[in-house]
């Protein structure tokens, strides 16, 4: 069985050859410390942790799964003590406040720590990762009281984060929420109600838990203008901030899951639990938005987590596996038969899911680095483009790359034959542990009506020019590029389609606002397609420039030049079937009634 | 929870107003007591055994699952029962032969049967289902005194079968087997090997299992031109044919799987067990193929399956979860949001799982109507015909059904959110069961590779003509129909197409033969994209007949309708797609050498 190797090659590739991190670095405040040596010594060393100390809880993890008992949540085997070495090792601190005890490197780096620890194992990585959230708002939102209280030991990961939002009710619809929160006499609030799907709701990794969670206040407002939100320890804390009582809130049991099953997914009781109120009444909500957004990117590199993993094991495996002779010849005269990566349909799921996992990567960084801007930039112009930018990546960025994670761990099975669909390999794990991801920090569909209907409609298609401004100019440039120019004139003729495109569903939802919905998701798939497009121009460029200078590394940049024009003729025609199914009449969705779907 | 409802009216609108298996019954042997009445009485029993007897079972089976003790497999609770009353019901006779104590009724009434079973828990139905291909076998192949010995326990389901294949070296690639078959002194044969994944090879649920083996005798040549077929009883018979002692063949293990828990997938060992040989030595692949034919339709019916089930438990929870309003204004006014099937994209999932579903079960009867004829029609030109079309149909269902179903399936989840991803609703078991459908009986890379360069370009082309004919004929016919020109008028452009297509690949593949490789998944994809549209367009011209008529299911009809004009607009342009990266070049795919995938 394959061990998890962190892609520290292709990440360099990304962060240092694409997107010239070090570069950003220099203008943002909190990349002073991140010098090309530090990040780099950064790297390595999450590297090595993840690969030798994580990755190795990822099978014994989804075969032990959560188990609730009297005292809460026991985690799998090893995970206790895998988060102690994490936390002893400052890695939950590494792009939080310096104020609040933090390293304060920049966000981005946060990402790629993030990236190995999800890889290795994603089930663990989720409780660091949900505290992140958490802090997040905290620091956004709460009193300057409330970050000294919480923020300090929620920064070092000694205590960790959850949201709580979803209840048996609602999940998209947040507004038909009924988690009431009461007025104490000493001005806190009695939090009661149900809340599901709770991730890393309870476990026994940190000695307190703390839970944001949204409720309703006496008379509030009905519908989404009504929700506040509450800080609720899993300990009631004393006078000097330190743990005391337990708080009214309690697991009151585990979901069984398809898959992440070393993470506990909790339904949380919250029994007139003392609870803190953030900010102003009824804007819990608008706060949540600040932290859904980082939340959406890390469920995006969720997708780019499986796809990687569906790459390493499945090459491995085609490297190995000997079957059938090649259509043009013995490759392995020696042998029984050949490894079958000499079969071209092998090689054509190897390459869709080296494709789609790279393009991802790169999707995932131009997302880290308009993070980056938008967060710490001294100019305020940048600011805004980049978080223009952020508005409609990030949708795309949360769905495309959950949907083609998916696919390619799938690939990933289909690559073994029957020994994927066994627990022989980490694989057939791969896919269930993935599918969740489509799903959650809002589906795919909720993500295409964010970013068709709100963002892009919404805006009178003002918030999509920031990218495809960015990808015609790019493209604009390179038209007389050598080894680009051919994907330069694709992308100029995508861009001019995704516009008119854009304009057409404009139109048809002014007089039907089905019209959104019903091509909103071929719409998000086709700019991901689009973006993947402009990723792999990118890249080829920059691998042919290497090449034209003289590398040590002709095997990696040489793959950067195949795989791009593996992913113009054989993934990018996937846009001619949407650009059909967008325009397809509103009509052959709504016109069948709901009791006509099964006779 | 949803039950599982028998979908008995569109089985009856495919076989009887569209295929018409009434004329058919009586037109051959097996028909003659096939008769309307007798028909319809088998289908509404075999749905109600179905819904009420074995789809309780199915959650239940894939909780518990298989264990092994020292005396074999335990299937799960209720399974054994199951089988019991099954066979007293005499289900597992109901095609086979009268001669040896079957029913002899068609076999595409079998298939119907087949169908409802494996709909209400797939896992359960392989126990039976894999005697099937057993008993064609040796029915086909084995001596007089065989036959006798074995089928009659086998008909009646006292016995099951199974068929012993693959190696733990050896899947796809039979060629490489290793099981040795030495003589003994009494002319049967010692037989030692270890077979894997050998479903259903070992249970509780019967006094003897049948086990039907590949092995090499001594000397024989190497390749798959070496390969002989045994009979290996898990019991020996006593001299009047009764169960007497154990014989060398044990189960020495249980996979674990990502589904189908409820069906035991056994490593069998061999230790010198007493085999006998079917027929004549070294035609053990030759013979097997007899059977692979009938396996894969059966597993076509799988991916079928799997969307029947998604279809209906997901239109029951979009029907009943309430969360956010229509885009285009409230349609529950009085309760806290409108129901999910208001909103235009799980429509889009509902009519994708629709579609497909409706779609796939024309194409599994068109495998069966084919079958029929191929099997018992009494005009020679009449069988030949139909071995053809069998011939392209059986890879392109086994393959595109799987994927289909799978994609379903998936669907099927994502309609529920988060609720899809818990073990609350059989869903996410929908999924894991359906996974191994794409794999076992040849991965659809198999079936593809089989398509298009064993059948189409070995054949010339020729043996594509039963097919594209039949659609070419029926939309040359309808061109000016009112209700269908139009789908008409794009069939006859995508057989052009096809042609076209196929031509360009054998061009192509004349100095290249990894050039069928290279397009041959895409292909099958493609073709089944046109059959559904063939499929699709035929059954709206009868829904057309039918509402011009007068009917009382107008919903019924209409529907179908409304479901072609969606198939045609948002399902069929995926080949715009496909016929690009079948025509890719081949280069895009072998270019890129093994070490270049990972670095």
């Amino acid at each position: 069985m394959a061990d998890y190797k962190a892609p520290l090659r292709d990440v360099r590739f990304v962060r240092d050859e694409m997107f010239k991190f070090g570069e950003l670095y220099s203008q943002i405040p909190t990349g002073e410390d991140a010098t090309p040596d530090m990040v780099d010594a950064i790297l390595d060393e999450i590297a090595r942790f993840a690969e030798q100390e994580i990755a190795p809880t990822n099978v014994a993890g989804d075969r032990e799964g959560c188990t609730l008992t009297e005292d809460g949540v026991t985690t799998p085997t090893g995970f206790k003590e895998l988060y102690k070495a994490y936390v002893e090792g400052g890695w939950p601190s590494i792009s939080s406040s310096v104020e609040f005890g933090g390293q304060g490197l920049p966000v981005s780096l946060g990402m790629t720590v993030s990236e190995f620890v999800g890889q290795a194992n994603w089930s663990w990585g989720m409780y660091p990762g949900l505290s992140h959230g958490a802090k997040h708002l905290l620091e956004a939102h709460g009193s300057d009281a409330q970050k000294q209280e919480y923020l300090p030991r929620m920064v070092s990961g000694e205590w960790t984060g959850t949201m709580c939002l979803t209840e048996p009710h609602c999940g998209s619809d947040l507004g038909l929420l009924r988690t009431k929160a009461e007025p104490n006499n000493d001005g806190s609030y009695a939090i009661t109600g149900t809340k599901i799907f709770i991730s890393s709701g309870d476990h026994d990794m940190a000695e307190n838990i703390i839970h944001l969670v949204l409720a309703r206040l006496p008379d509030s407002p009905a519908g989404t203008k009504g929700i506040s939100i509450f800080i609720v320890p899993k300990n009631n804390l004393d006078t000097d901030g330190n743990v005391a009582d337990r708080n009214g809130v309690s697991c009151g049991s585990l979901e069984h899951k398809m898959g992440i099953h070393g993470n506990s997914t909790c339904v949380m009781n919250f029994d007139a639990a003392k609870g803190f109120l953030i900010g102003e009444p009824n804007k819990g909500l608008n706060y949540m938005f600040t932290m859904m957004n980082s939340a959406r990117i890390g469920t995006a590199f969720q997708g780019l987590a499986h796809s990687e993993l569906a790459l390493q094991h499945a090459t491995e495996y085609a490297r190995d596996r000997l079957q059938m002779r090649s259509l043009t010849g013995k490759k392995n005269p020696d042998g029984p038969a050949d490894p079958i990566i000499v079969h071209p349909d092998v090689r054509r799921m190897l390459l869709t899911i080296k494709s789609l996992t790279e393009g991802m990567r790169m999707m995932g960084y131009h997302m880290a680095y308009n993070a980056e801007i938008a967060e710490g930039h001294a100019d305020e112009e940048a600011r805004k483009l980049a978080e223009d930018m952020l508005a409609v990546l990030t949708p795309i960025g949360k769905a495309f790359m959950t949907e083609a994670g998916y696919e390619a761990a799938n690939h990933g099975v289909q690559v073994f034959g029957g020994h994927g669909y066994t627990a022989e390999w980490p694989v057939e794990q791969n896919v269930r542990d993935c599918r969740i991801s489509m799903i959650y920090e809002g589906t795919t569909g909720i993500q295409a009506l964010d970013l068709l209907g709100r963002k892009v409609l919404g805006s009178g298609g003002e918030l999509l020019k920031p990218l495809t401004k960015e990808i015609y100019k790019w493209s604009k440039a390179h038209a007389e590029d050598e080894t680009v120019a051919k994907y330069a004139e694709e992308l100029q003729a995508l861009t001019k389609e995704w516009g008119e495109v854009t304009m057409h569903i404009g139109m048809v939802a002014m007089e039907d606002r089905d019209a959104v919905g019903a091509a909103s998701v071929d719409y998000l798939m086709y700019a991901g397609y689009v973006c993947l497009a402009y990723y792999w121009a990118m890249m080829a460029k920059r691998a042919a420039d290497a090449l034209a200078e003289g590398t040590s590394e002709k095997d990696f940049y040489e793959a950067k030049l195949l795989t791009a024009k593996f992913y113009f003729a054989r993934i990018l025609p996937r846009t001619r079937a949407l650009v059909a199914t967008m325009k397809a009449p509103v009509d052959t969705l709504m016109d069948i009634g709901e009791d006509q779907f099964v006779f």
